[in-house]
């Protein structure tokens, strides 16, 4: 549910078309509602601009069901995350328009194609090949919150004039999303380069000392450079999510 | 030096009153200046629109006060973080006109005082009266990069009511810096409530298994809420120096 | 073995049922019974209220099946934690009247169904629906100890509005059981609305910094509510035995 | 603030000695009260049957004394935690009835003596002479929230004769809080002679691997006895309130 | 090689019924042989009572039966450690004579049934059933190395009594072995009823904060009974071992 | 690409074969080649003497075959590291001179046979059989970059005089490559016998507290020999890759 | 109190010079002795043939005195560790018999002089001179438990001809204390050159990654050398108390 | 004792100034002397083409004057690290020819100046102005060990600029050392920009999650440039030792 579906219904109740008895009904099912196993929480649209997402891992196939069953008629696009390639054809099988990105394990529900209300561009740098899957659960995921996203892909610092060569798309985006293992040395470098807000993404790729991204993480809770902050090991979508929430701050405020 | 100042030099030149030779002089000490034992990246302004911050920490007062003597020519403003009260009275003695906040160990020079050009208001939230030293440090951090700050302090997890009798300065924020020790868990709470960024900021406030801020560190990383990154334990200033970033970006990019 | 059967051999004893002789070999039973790979506690159900409960994880189907058969005809109730089902199905072959919890991989034995014995309620909350199977083990184990139980699922912080809509089985409860993973935060926002005690359980549900589970158990440890302790990771069989045990305080003690 | 002074503001209201604008007035500052470095707490006397403790670290005399001046005349006893001599002797010049513990690091401001109303007896079990200040600190809290408290000391696992000669304490007891530093053994081994709950607390006394607490909080939160739950490393304070809280549970409930 | 082949050879030399040079070939074989993959330390039985123990983790089963086939001859007993069923059965194919224990891991090859050597017994107590693998893996290492061996298993502290039941066993031993997991607390107990020797043996049993083992080495290592040694987390072999080593110490040192 | 491409490109410029604009066109392509998932960094052997070494660890076979066809035509020899069997099967089918090392997990396809190019000896050490399959990603990634390499397996501290056998081995090395996981201590030794620098390479070879490395990891950062530094655990190519940086070191600089 | 005392008593009571009530009496302080904040165990000499030791960390001086008054009638030698200098000196003040060891921070009372009862040499080795404290305490600890004792410093392995120049002593020693800081790397050379049991002590000697001994102590654990136990970190008098219990270990047993 | 004293030493026995017992004495305490808390390793200049340097740090100043005293005649210069400045006052009044750099905590006794012996010149570079003490303790051992040194301070990957600015001074290098805090970033860029061996050096400069260095050194340990190894945190002496002995290696080898 979301602002629109919000005023409809007062609308309704204010040309008498709807009862107060029934509007509170529809508004008790909208604070949330209690499946069982989930307490979904529909206020969330209203409250902060994008619905429940979907935390896929842990979930069995019927749970995720059960949960999207109750939010397919009230939002306009739903996100399941953290979703292997088995459980997402078993969740396809009964929600044939979801689409189900494998290297993400992203899945989307798109009732409406989301418009663009971000202000800026997003830039969604990986500093590695191995660091694309978190990046693309990023980019996805701000895409899918409406906002332009481009992406700028092993650009690591082990060869630091890669980066310099897109300069430019650096200077124009308005957020900048780096993802990296292994050391994590990249957000520190962007940092500097731009004044823009960098959300740094750790990753798992590495061995040995990496600790399945703890070095990179570490790296970038300690950066240098000022306009810096992090999100959890491998969490591209709260990346995303992020950033698509500071690419909406706007002068009204 | 800022973008005024690059404007004038070049202004100069274009109009003959300053030869290209003493103009690429000024340049390569724009760039960054060689005092032996520190670089100084006199650029910074230009490429980031604030100048290079001091870190006081591990700098003696000599090396801290040569570092500003190249700066304060250049600069409008002049921040030093984690700078004792001990060390900064030696620097107040040559640099009168600095200021010294000594819960937030933060030393400024304001040549101007800064105007306001960030596009809404940060609030800055701590969870308990013994992390308000941090919270400070990130209000007067945001107030000298030209942002409009409020604070609201003490209002942690265990009698939440407190909190949510501020829900109308939370939804009007632009960006959020909430700053925790302990198990760090009102940033979650805090990020459900609201859609704006919310800037987390572990402190080292607690005993035992706090472990000096890692496990508030740890529940903000882990938080529930997706509109939440996080910057490194008691970091005030970095949490301040992002929020601005944050509340500066505009439609224009 | 319990007070019961105490008291009928003694009774025994004194009416001249049962020879000196025999009393002491039952006797020397009821404290252990050594089967070669373990040394079966049978005293406990005397000394703490419940039998020993056997640890599944680790030991062979035909340990537990061995041990198994030396309770069977001494208890009322048995319990078997962290067993699979490949190890559950073999034990169910050899004991038909076992019933198996496939989610709280919890296999029980009741020879009678358990009374109530409790004062009040347990209610046991859990922050998501993957916490479920944790919540279950706890619930399982508080209702096979006697105690009356009721379970509130995916209320977590970052919708916090789902918790309050619950304030009287909050307010109602005597024990309170949290079960939560990732940031752990909802067992300090549960305690500071109640007055009860409150068992948290960390769970491994989480990924990266969640370390399996150790970002719950310290901002648990953590907690700014006082009325707070804590078990084990995932350890739902534990947090309800603790819940039980403070359910049947009484003021006869 | 607790039941007390609510039904009076209600029945003078009720009975026309109190105007309605009045009584909102009195309720609003009841809920919580504002002064500027902290947000105190006052309805906490009323939903959690105590009022808010003040935790001494980190905080200055002076915001010490402005918190105690807004409490002092609403509850009937206070509480701080973890507040050294030094500053415990700055408040205490301002407030002449309050008592100080030096070994538990406690100060009390008792208006009334507590009432027991806790309904059995909290034993205090210290593994070693070097844990009772934290013992103490337990015993202190327990007793300022009205129970019966019984203490034993030094009765560690490398002598376990000096436990089994308190066997009739031990069971009598209705909750039992064991303080244990180095290898923490001693709550399974207390765990399992007993039925009643044990708050176990690990304390910092050790050297080397004891990792300041840590070895004693791993032993605790792995305990092979099911009746125990663990608070925060030298968290006496926590065990106290805790062990109170379980004390309290009734049939009533 | 031992001392009883070392001898004989030099008598041969003596009585000139080996050259010189025969025999210097022969020792340069005993210090070490070198067969591309391994240097066999032949010298060890010589330099340490007993020869050199194969490390079967990491090793191929051809590299195993290389290393065998040069020792097979020259040792009088042989131990493979921590070799998997899969390549037990590939080594045994090759030497039929060996005996492999798949709950210990351990595999065999005795070319003559050890004597026993060491002044007492050796008695190795398991807190645990689950224990039990790595308690077997101990006693067989301590037979194999020539001492009488004695175990005692699942006493562990929930249920201390069965410990004392078994009072003579303990106070008979020369050197104890206790292997535990999760809290690690036997070895305490253990210690404290007797002046003998004890090695401790933490095992990866448990879960959670367990930490596969970290929480019982710890323990082990804080112990308040101070004959307490501890080896690595699950090294059953090095208990035997260094059980063994002790019971051999006599006075003729 | 290396120094004769770039030489003959300008060559050919200079003597009027080739036009500034295609050469300009082939000069961008040498800096890096974007091919959308890489930006492969074809100036690296110019710049650093080796080409890009690719590591094959969370690329699929596609991305490695889509970097290698960039690759194959500028450089005489390509490294794809960490790369499993089943992959480097799929990458030598499209590739058949290329040669794989199954226990190394190394890749090489060599269009010119590597020419010796360093001025010394390296030598690689083994301290265990285990350890080998590390000490010959070392040895395998020396030798492609141009150095004469020897290999000494098996000398562990356990039996010392194996290692001493081989002293004129360690006096004429100019590098020393030591490999060893358990405690890490032969770096410490070897280091203590040669002036010559040292690598050491820690393994996770070990079980329990080894904690897959970190313990061997330690014992060398921490090593009271000071000719000695460290690379990642297992990281075999970065000491091969080390060594013949050092063995390359020259008179001329 | 020891096996003398106990025979006299029970031989007074036999002989009728002893009533059973008093003897009753005497035997009951023999068990151990409430003085409030400790409970003495004097059974220990009886069980354990050594008196309790006190551990001074933690203890104030007036502690410390009170348990000495209490043990000094009964004990013919008693110790206290990790006393400082300044509590030491109140002791002696109050015991003039007293001697204080200031590097290994050990007290000793000793009534009588302790005669050799240990049956070989126990030999206590330092690898560098800042680790001879810990040794120190170790071979005070050993002497004062009735063992010859040699010592034998700064034989580290970066120079490891130092320590072969000692094989006499390594070999003719019953059992080996070795104390390392740094990477700990002694013991398993020590423990490879002898069949004897051999104390590995780890001390917090280093700096950064020796993390105050944890890196040597896990280099101990992960010795490839199996005739290794370790003791806690700096634990020198774990360390002597364990060699004596291995020096005491006999054939009668 | 160098090859000069050696040879000297043989000759005059050659040419029977020297009685072969006479020599057998002196080179009897050229391996090793015995001072009772040292064992001098006099060998080491011979074996590895330096004396051994004495770790300050836990030794008392008459253990150094002491250690001193052995090898001033036999040594052409000494090093004393980690030596704080008071002790370093009590080792100058006995040996006046002393120099102690202050930052450094470095004292050096040279008896001759070391002349140029390394083929290149070693460039010593730090990240930030409060790394500098641990680059001059590089710059300090790498001078004394015969190199010729440059140094380059506060170029850290913030301003990356500033280190492009310097290319020459990195391509001229045989050997970098890279001394950074904070995320450690810099060992990585300048790896990736030149051919040369780097060693890393973290340093404990940062706060929070820097965790004193160990941020930085992990970043150093996953660098993706793979001409780079690591030494231990602060450890500036082990860094200019190694990279001094690396450019000690030459074509001979």
């Amino acid at each position: 549910m979301n602002h629109e579906t919000l005023t409809q219904i007062l609308s309704q109740v204010a040309a008498g078309k709807l009862s107060v008895h029934s509007a509170k009904d529809k508004f008790e099912h909208l604070a949330f509602e209690d499946i069982g196993f989930a307490n979904i929480d529909h206020h969330r649209s209203l409250r902060k601009g994008f619905p429940e997402v979907i935390f896929g891992q842990g979930k069995t196939p019927d749970q995720i069901i059960g949960i999207l069953e109750t939010m397919v008629n009230r939002e306009e696009i739903i996100l399941v995350t953290r979703i292997s390639l088995e459980k997402a054809e078993k969740v396809m099988a009964k929600f044939p328009m979801a689409e189900y990105a494998v290297d993400a394990r992203l899945l989307q529900i798109k009732i409406k194609e989301p418009k663009i209300s971000g202000t800026g561009t997003i830039l969604i740098i990986s500093a590695g090949t191995s660091d694309i899957p978190v990046a693309r659960e990023a980019a996805l995921t701000a895409q899918a919150m409406g906002n332009r996203v481009e992406t700028l892909f092993d650009v690591g610092v082990a060869g630091i004039h890669r980066l310099f060569a897109h300069q430019k798309s650096l200077t124009n985006a308005s957020v900048i999303v780096v993802v990296a293992g292994m050391e994590g040395a990249l957000p520190s470098v962007v940092g500097g380069m731009v004044g823009a807000p960098v959300i740094a993404v750790p990753t798992s790729i590495g061995y040995g000392t990496s600790f399945n991204g703890v070095a990179a993480l570490l790296g970038m809770l300690n950066s240098c450079s000022s306009n810096i902050a992090v999100v959890n090991i491998d969490n591209g979508f709260g990346a995303g999510y992020m950033a698509s929430s500071i690419n909406h701050v706007s002068a009204g405020k």
